[in-house]
């Protein structure tokens, strides 16, 4: 049985991840539930799951919940109140689906009690990769990919040695827009990003998928996660999303995982390893779909995916302004400020104007990043 | 530094596991070189490799070769020689690469002496697999199959537990003759029938891709090899043959392995592993290849795959029926005396004459083959 903290429960991953555990509550329990505003999906999670111990973002959430709680379900609130739910004593197991930099301090408080982490918030490794891996190192705790891209690795590495990994691939369906010129892409709406044909996903993600700011991340996270020097980790469009991305290794030998697009399995696989379970996620028919597609990626048609390695291979703080900067600008998309090819300025203007600070605390990351929200906001 | 005995060494996989070997000087040596009547190409193995000892398919053989094997050569021939080259006692590893039934002896023989197997005979499997296997455990002697199948299947495995896969697949490029109708391969010729799309191989199993045959061996080896119901073993026609074979687990994830198709890799594979070594093999660039297709296998198409699964079904001697009627049917059509199609009659034809004994001692067996042929040869 799996003790689980799920940070961010209301969202895209944390109701997927929750949707996992309910089909297999003789493996999994709930310990821990955290929200942010959204009370009565959050009301419905805590009576079906019965956890220790609830989290909202903030005091106007908690007064809203309090009295409808469960009995025996503590409440708490705001940053500490998910740092309660991370370190939550009861859990073996911390799913830290929580979007945007919030996600760090969580994680990191996860690590230090020693949780194995469900690892779905990019922006942890992206921001903060040399202290998070070091702690993990430090704690002897593992962090299992949730992205079905790093997902998609890391089963690839089963059973193999790093030293024969020649290279790693993600692959990228290219995302809504793959199919059009720089010049459509100048005015395209909101809307339209939001529709991704592969995969349904949170607004964030879905614009980044769009933009390929996502891969960029991916890429990021996964030279942290799999300790690749960013020459060793390829983007391959592929526009189905069958392949799920794949490891190459010193003998020619490809070792993929493919599967048809549903974040449970490798969500219930990051629960689970090393077992597997069953699942109910549809099957993969290679001959109904017939056909595989590939392409190279182009780096002028997606300058995100540039930025990233850019960013990453200056390391420091390169990478939490990359971060931020793009946080900012598709916020600003989907309120309508700005338009979609302002995302990519926005981030390229926040990474010129940058001064770089190597190896940074998490105070400095912390203040880096509000600094770049700042500017950001007015690029 | 693994020592290593070659059964078949002048053939289509003895010359690239050679080529394996020369490659690595650092890992692999040479103990022992078994051919048939390629006194030319032996010679010069046995030059450049200097075995301890060579074993050729007759006297006639030994007599031409044996003023010319470097000295310290020992020179043995005829079955019991291929037995010695087997069991060859320096060797650690034996690559049992001879073609037909007669590889079966030798195999058991080298299980015997506890050697590793490089496995590239499939009849041992398909005639015998219950002895093989049950010699194989109570010998404690690993299996590795070199056939880039069920190398694949094999790779696709690592790291993974057997209760957790659900089924597996073996793809197929569909063979030489792939797009055309059953009308259209009634006349076929054996130089047609001899150009394969994707792998250069031997002729006998060049014609056994066009009729399919090769996977119905390959399934009923898949069954022995990784201990699966046939109901859990699929076949899947994959023209590009560049995803190898894959494996389902029960939480719907595919693990594959892929490549450019290149047997020097599985071979590789099968004497480095569990490590891997760098090989000369071309690269796979899915970006350059575009695109992969998939369809269903149609067993009206290719009734042998059909044969062979009933077979395999059935077990006993039927499956020694299905190979030696096969394996006589295509020698025929390889000397013009049949046609084509012919090749699927003469194998129904076996099967449906044939009564089965279950659980055959290898007496029984070899007696069930020699007949098969007998009748083969006038149906």
């Amino acid at each position: 049985m799996k003790r689980i903290s799920v940070l961010g429960s209301t969202g895209s991953i944390g109701t997927q991840t929750l949707s996992v555990i309910e089909h297999h509550p003789e493996s999994f329990v709930v310990e821990a539930l955290a929200a942010g505003r959204n009370a009565e999906l959050l009301l419905k999670q805590a009576h079906q799951f019965k956890p220790r111990l609830v989290s909202v973002q903030d005091k106007v959430t908690a007064d809203a919940v309090k009295d409808e709680l469960p009995s025996g379900t503590k409440l708490v609130y705001g940053e500490e109140g998910l740092i309660e739910a991370a370190s939550c004593q009861e859990a073996d197991t911390v799913v830290t689906a929580v979007v945007g930099s919030v996600g760090l301090k969580s994680t990191l408080a996860a690590i230090e009690e020693g949780k194995t982490i469900g690892l779905a918030n990019k922006e942890t490794l992206v921001t903060a990769g040399h202290l998070v891996t070091a702690a993990a190192k430090r704690k002897g705790v593992k962090l299992m990919p949730i992205d079905s891209e790093h997902s998609a690795i890391f089963q690839s590495l089963n059973g193999e040695s790093m030293s024969d990994v020649d290279s790693i691939t993600i692959t990228a369906s290219g995302g809504s827009f793959r199919d059009r010129t720089r010049e459509q892409l100048a005015h395209v709406t909101v809307e339209e990003a939001l529709k991704h044909p592969n995969w349904s996903m949170g607004a964030k993600i879905t614009i980044d998928s769009a933009t390929m700011a996502n891969k960029g991340l991916e890429v990021i996270e996964a030279h942290w996660l799999f300790e690749l020097d960013y020459d060793r980790i390829h983007v391959l469009i592929h526009p189905e999303s069958i392949i799920h991305s794949y490891v190459e290794y010193v003998d020619g030998s490809i070792i993929a995982q493919l599967g048809v697009p549903d974040m449970r399995v490798p969500i219930q696989y990051a629960l689970s390893y090393p077992e597997r379970m069953t699942s109910p996620a549809e099957r993969l028919n290679l001959a109904k779909i017939a056909k595989l597609h590939f392409r190279e990626l182009d780096t002028a048609r997606y300058p995100m995916v540039r930025y990233a390695y850019e960013s990453g291979r200056i390391g420091g703080t390169a990478t939490t302004v990359f971060n931020a900067a793009n946080e900012v600008a598709v916020a600003r998309f989907l309120q309508g400020e700005i338009a979609f090819l302002d995302i990519e300025r926005i981030v390229e203007n926040a990474l010129a104007g940058h001064r770089v600070q190597v190896d940074p605390s998490l105070e400095i990351i912390e203040e880096t990043d509000r600094e770049i929200r700042q500017a950001a906001q007015k690029f």
